[in-house]
């Protein structure tokens, strides 16, 4: 694709769809020091975007603006075309309709300058569902992003069967470029990889709740005092990596497996084979680089202290 | 039950056994001023204790210790019954093995002056199961702390079939006393309640990981820099109340109820119900106490920044 820009050459992106995600695109994207020329079919979307981007601007300005970034780089176009004329990335923020999607994507397509990588924010949709009506569905790719995306890193880039591998890569180098932190996922999986964490976490809650087991009260306050303290500084494979005490992940799997058959959760666990046990051990022995068990549980403690003092302070602030 | 202590009045804890959670409550206590007696039948006790406090005391002393606190506070006990002998609290973290600890929990009852309460650190069992062999089951509670005890303030505490109500308050008020966040559960339920949401979220993990879904990496990077970022402020139910825009969590269920249904994780979600429906919209509403989605948008913001700039500053420190 000899006509694809640079991902550093881009000065404009088209946002479509002007809900919370919408809105959430929008004013990362200004604070990033972008032009965003957005589009939404509904009437009230300037008031709604208006109200969004400004909601979020204190904590952005907080975080630290671009160079040149502003609300007034925010343009409302009065249609599609217009609004991905200039583009030179797209994001599709509609609601999670799969039929309203395809249209979409279809006609986004229609009018986005050839080269134009178009990214999807669907939180559970397969791009190869969603980009059957394209005529060059070749550039389309899933961008999942985490609420509020002005704030959460994380965005999930994967393509569709019939998404080229150059799209994927550009996509991934476009977002870190912007400031995020990307999973580029070689194969569609519903949900994708952090929603099937979350997804498996709530539904166990919902269970909870609807059974009369635990209140939601009692739900958030068992994350928010509890495991949720460690998940912003260690996942949880490096934290299941320490609970094992010297020994790490394989003592924890070696002493903790039988639990894995225990009436924990409602979900059933995979059979611990050697080769699942294996890679988990492997996998966290990578991410720790080198680390040692106390070298983590030294940044471990240092972070949650952190974590604790930060979120005691914005409490009260 | 006149003849028991303020949970005021307790000047020494006992923790038997000497693992990453016993030394972790060690820990803790030290912190806390408390004269610990601690007791473990393994010969090295003396230094995995020892090495186990000097590990966490610098982010202790960095949290503020209490008024006489020291690490010279801790004694290691010959037998059992020293180790209790003397004890306005018991805390038992032996490992993970029902008839271990049936036998234990029924020695330490044996040995340790009426009215005073035995909490177990059990992570899976349910007292009903453990108190069977113990004279003065009535005293014998869960208190089902988190790793590490001395940072994670959570601590779940429910009694057995035999355990009298007393002794499940005197539990709970004596750990909001010692700095703890306690969730007092009315019924038994394998995995109380933060380990059933942790396990949910780590089984989805393993299957990904067992089927050459997703690396260890990915699912790390997907919590820590995903939704793992909102949790140590608002938990997943909070959260989902955010997710729904200005509608809330009645709109959010309303919106995104179908999504149930995908196949997001392998974890089948309940119906939901208006009962259910309604329970959560009542819950978060509870939670919220007054404070409106805009109120509940910037301070999860302000406090998804403090805990960024805090995990980063950690990493790098």
């Amino acid at each position: 694709m000899s006509d694809v820009s640079t991902v550093d050459t881009v000065d404009t992106v088209a946002c479509v769809g002007a809900g919370v995600i919408g809105g959430g695109w929008v004013a990362h994207f200004l604070a990033r020091g972008y032009r965003v020329v957005a589009w939404d079919p509904s009437p009230d979307t300037d008031d709604k975007l208006s109200r969004l981007v400004a909601a979020a601007w204190p904590a952005l300005t907080s975080l630290g603006l671009a160079e040149g970034a502003s609300m007034d780089n925010l343009t409302i176009a009065p249609t599609l075309a217009e609004a991905v004329a200039n583009a030179g990335f797209v994001q599709e923020s509609a609601p999670e309709d799969l039929s309203l999607k395809q249209k979409l994507l279809a006609d986004i397509d229609a009018v986005t300058p050839p080269g134009v990588v178009i990214a999807s924010s669907t939180s559970g949709y397969s791009m190869t569902e969603m980009q059957v009506a394209a005529s060059t569905p070749e550039r389309l790719v899933v961008g999942h992003p985490f609420n509020p995306p002005y704030l959460i890193p994380l965005v999930e880039v994967v393509g569709g069967e019939l998404t080229e591998s150059w799209a994927v890569e550009w996509a991934a180098e476009f977002y870190r470029h912007v400031g995020k932190s990307v999973i580029k996922m070689d194969q569609e999986l519903p949900g994708f990889i952090a929603n099937r964490l979350q997804e498996a976490l709530w539904r166990e809650a919902l269970h909870m709740v609807a059974n009369g087991e635990a209140t939601v009260d009692q739900i958030d306050t068992a994350i928010t005092d509890g495991p949720g303290l460690r998940w912003p500084a260690q996942g949880p494979c490096l934290t299941f990596h320490l609970a094992g005490g010297e020994g790490g992940m394989a003592h924890m799997l070696d002493h903790f497996g039988p639990s894995l058959k225990s009436p924990w959760t409602r979900l059933e666990a995979p059979e611990l084979t050697k080769d699942l046990r294996d890679a988990m051990v492997a996998g966290v022995e990578s991410e720790a680089d080198g680390r040692t068990i106390a070298d983590l549980v030294a940044e471990r403690d240092r972070a949650i202290i952190a974590v604790q003092r930060a979120v005691e302070e914005t409490r009260h602030g």
